[in-house]
């Protein structure tokens, strides 16, 4: 079936001409790696491409080429600037946040290796076996016959690396490395791009991070980890860097952990918390962060709850608890 | 000149008939994964191997297949034993610990890809191209069309996947992304696989690190960067995890850090300072250890230090500010 679809998607992205590229909210490396690849891939077909995205491109990714073609979304944007929109990474259109009131009218190619995804375009090529988008997007250059070069070759990996937890998390297949290894024969320096995005962090940050890891807190013999992030603490600092994946990789390296979660009081909004869970993979945290009207993978999610952060907690903890193993 | 030396190692291995296995003092993953899977081709040659190591296998590297192959060194053991010593993963014959008392009239197969190998053997393999012995084990199995199984599998993916950092380290190359997706067939766990490996630490542990992280000291505007391990702190604490590796890569994380030190007062000797080294890539840390009579790589190396903990502090990171770029 994904063969098929992916047939579906390269025939309708030869079909039109005028693209509109677009990716979720807070976007990672996959998210980049992958539209950036897309806008090259676009180019090399000779198509008009534009990339909007809701969020700026975060510190950790300024290195990567063609950054500059994303651009931030502006109401002068009109639909009939373009005749086609694909979205990347997205398990439904909503995540791309206010792009989304572009698209009204336009045919939408929803491009995404979600298993949550929610089918909402024209044409869907929903591949829950891929590694990640920028897999997906490899394999179009492949089924399209596109020549990669050193620029999409380094995107790609960084989007494959990103979101494998460089090679080790449950979506690492033995295409992922096959991939890997062709995209490396243009030869990047792969301990600097690894440096760029996770050996960035100000001492500041990294002190706040060490302060936030003395209060590890768990339950359920060990099986359920977690850290609050609380307004004050945040309030005082200006951090500059997302310590999410950082946080919760080190808690998660603790013996008989299966989930761990982390509860930030988000500062604009009061009483709103982000709630950003991770799995050994024994639990599934995509039916867990669902439950709450989120989402995400079986071994990495996440969800928006209103209400105390103590109360949120309280609630999240008991879920996770009744889907321990 | 790599080719050649892998087919006088293959001849060489061919012509003895039982074989002595050894690796180096405080055996990590790819010592472990070479050795084993060493072991496995020999037997499928028909060979008789035994596998003498100083050093227990640490609690990590318990669910290795063929773990119980690892025997300790005893006086008992006699060269007539043996026709042949194959040496792996060590730079020089003084790093197989008190196992070199048994190889003095042995013919000796040297299979290693440190670039300090002091070619000690009668046949030397050296590979400092090879991301780690066991890529060098798996480039074997091909040379002499041996097949992989599920275990040697497993265990050349560990060796590889521990020396190359989860595939992030500079001795990654595209030759180790398709070695490690040519294992990846059979299909074995790689979360679990990494979860054994480094996110097994108990929490007593783990509350210590993050103790000694609260003391993380830089210097030279941050390039380098630093902490202690005194033999007081380690003396409360039984501790049952090498953190030397998640301590290094944690103080790693910080920005424009260039090299990172590790200084641990050893608990049984008085004024013996282990220091363990890290380097983002440009500082030469094979060079900084070598100085003072230890080695490594150029990006992770290691020395023992003799004198008080200050005064050895003080001498090698005086040696690190004189490497810096």
């Amino acid at each position: 079936m994904s063969r098929t679809s992916l047939k579906e998607a390269a025939a309708a992205i030869r079909k039109y001409n005028r693209f509109l590229i677009s990716v979720h909210t807070s976007p990672e490396g996959d998210a980049l790696g992958a539209e950036l690849a897309f806008f090259y891939l676009l180019q090399k077909l000779g198509k008009q491409a534009t990339i909007i995205n809701e969020d700026p491109l975060p510190a950790e990714y300024n290195f990567l080429p063609g950054k500059d073609n994303i651009k931030p979304y502006r109401p002068a944007w009109k639909d009939i600037d373009f005749d086609c929109a694909v979205i990347l990474d997205c398990t439904d259109l909503g995540r791309i946040g206010e792009v989304s009131k572009l698209n009204n009218r336009l045919p939408v190619i929803n491009i995404d290796h979600h298993i949550s995804n929610k089918k909402f375009g024209t044409v869907n090529w929903v591949d829950p076996k891929a590694s990640s988008a920028s897999e997906m997007i490899f394999r179009l250059y492949k089924a399209m016959r596109l020549p990669f070069d050193a620029d999409t070759a380094l995107l790609l990996y960084v989007g494959i690396m990103t979101d494998t937890g460089s090679f080790r998390y449950s979506n690492t297949t033995v295409f992922t490395h096959r991939a890997a290894g062709e995209l490396l024969r243009f030869g990047f320096n792969v301990p600097l791009v690894y440096k760029n995005i996770y050996e960035n962090i100000p001492f500041t940050d990294m002190q706040l991070l060490i302060k936030v890891l003395l209060h590890i807190h768990r339950t359920s013999g060990g099986k359920i980890a977690w850290v609050e992030l609380p307004a004050k603490l945040l309030r005082h600092k200006k951090l500059s860097f997302d310590l999410t994946d950082h946080i919760l990789s080190f808690i998660r390296e603790i013996k008989d952990t299966q989930a761990v979660a982390l509860f930030k009081e988000n500062l604009g909004v009061r009483n709103e918390i982000r709630v950003n869970l991770r799995s050994a993979g024994l639990v599934d945290v995509n039916k867990i962060a669902q439950a709450f009207g989120g989402g995400g993978h079986k071994t990495a999610s996440g969800c928006t709850v209103h209400g105390r952060l103590a109360d949120v907690r309280a609630k999240v903890i008991a879920q996770i608890r009744r889907n321990l193993k």
